[in-house]
């Protein structure tokens, strides 16, 4: 049981973590803390939060656990400020999406006797954010995954995974560098060929006075969807996740010159088996039991 | 109204066109053509057809319309071997979603008098295939693009747009060069894209013994969904259209690499117009009221 739990930021994530603590009795009291009083009043009145401030040393105060689930790289800066009005024995996690760069920054503050910080990234999402956008379900059956470093006291880990099971999570625990090298190849890499391809026809669109985005038919809105995510987000990911993502790329980018060789060549037998290799491979992760 | 209907190739497409005419009265009889019987079966059980034939020859005698929706690389050998069996004004169309090549196989052939070719490209499809899978509603507010050339005769063009339009798509004419140019961009690039996609995020396990397909979560299922289409027919795209896929692929390098200048540059500012542009395009293509 979670005494007073404190959340930074009550959006989406940070919403829907508190509605899923309530659903399974799991906490006493939630704090908000934020800066829009409007979401705030509002994520009240939703009964999301008891109470909120736009004081984070203010909310934090006697919170036992506390979640910050603001933008990634507002987290470091959110976490060093509160660190002096924290419980001695009070757990920090926050929900960003990049672990690495944040488990550096906080390594010495965090490291020692005192609070402590456990990295984590809850794997879900939706489209919208705000507190209207919060639901409880939102992280059953979904991944959290925890990063903590060797000096990070194993009962805080454990706080924080049962935190998320509670909440509906199946818990992971690994290295912050090998979430950060998974979540570049799953996720960062993803987007970064989303937004390129989208640039791409728009240019040339432009370039060949081709009406081609008239044409941008189920297919093309379904793959381009995620290239409407929010660019400051994005922008964010690619410099915290910057070495990983840049490793994908270059793989990427290698792997999109064979492809071009086999066509530039016509090599109808290579084509072929490239295409078989991708289709096996993506089919056996949407439906594991047929590989 | 068209008298006699022959289809060769009674699948998805084919077969929902003949659902689509049946449904607004448009035809008088249908004859299917296919190699499986137990497909031509089901497509004469499900009311799509009224007989069928394994004979090209024999089932096109006597049509004034012949729909050829065999695969891509089987049309212009398919639309040969019929010629000599085709009534004298009668038009052939396809299906195809590579037109150049088979608007230049045929030009010779079908130019003079005689019966007319029409290259036709029915933007519509699912995942699934067959006389089973057909519907009458497949074209509906669906494109379906002809490409017809200079020697084509308009009667025939207006023909084969009538009989579209009657199966409830909206036509739209460009040239055979045009239509690959603008595919190539919104769909021939984006499944290359995907595939290649899939390849890296495979390689990248692989490589670095990372449990990365094991994360692939709701946004890399859904962004890879394309990659999961058949390799055959991808293969005989990528052949068909090797020219402008090729442009389009050397358009796309050229932005990923400029993407990942960025990322190493470490350039937040530039990252940001990056994604802001392409958010702006994507959401423009999907809500153009908004743009």
């Amino acid at each position: 049981m979670i005494e007073r739990l404190a959340i930074v930021g009550v959006g989406l994530i940070g919403g829907s973590l508190g509605l899923a603590l309530r659903r399974a009795g799991a906490v006493r009291e939630i704090v908000g803390v934020g800066r829009s009083s409007e979401n705030l009043e509002l994520a009240r009145a939703r009964g999301i939060i008891d109470r909120y401030t736009s004081d984070p040393r203010e909310g934090v105060r006697d919170a036992d656990v506390v979640f910050i689930a603001t933008p990634a790289q507002t987290v470091v800066g959110v976490a060093e400020a509160m660190y002096d009005a924290l419980r001695r024995d009070a757990v920090v996690t926050d929900g960003a999406s990049t672990k690495s760069h944040i488990a550096a920054a906080l390594r010495a503050r965090y490291g020692g006797e005192g609070p402590a910080f456990v990295p984590g990234h809850p794997i879900a999402g939706t489209e919208k954010s705000g507190a209207g956008a919060a639901f409880a379900e939102l992280f059953d059956g979904r991944r959290t995954i925890l990063t903590p470093e060797e000096q990070t006291p194993p009962a805080a880990v454990e706080r924080v995974r049962a935190m998320w099971t509670a909440a509906g999570a199946e818990v992971e625990i690994m290295s912050p560098q090998r979430h950060d090298a998974v979540f570049a190849a799953v996720s960062h890499l993803p987007h970064a060929v989303a937004f390129a391809l989208v640039e791409t026809v728009s240019r040339l669109q432009h370039d060949a006075g081709l009406p081609i985005l008239r044409y941008a038919a189920g297919g093309f809105k379904d793959f381009t969807r995620i290239a409407s995510s929010d660019p400051v987000m994005w922008r964010d990911i690619a410099l915290d996740n910057r070495d990983e993502l840049l490793r994908a790329l270059h793989a990427y980018a290698r792997q999109l010159a064979d492809l071009t060789a086999l066509v530039e060549a016509g090599d109808a037998a290579g084509l072929e088996a490239y295409f078989a290799r991708a289709k096996a491979t993506r089919d056996g992760v949407v439906n594991p039991e047929r590989t």
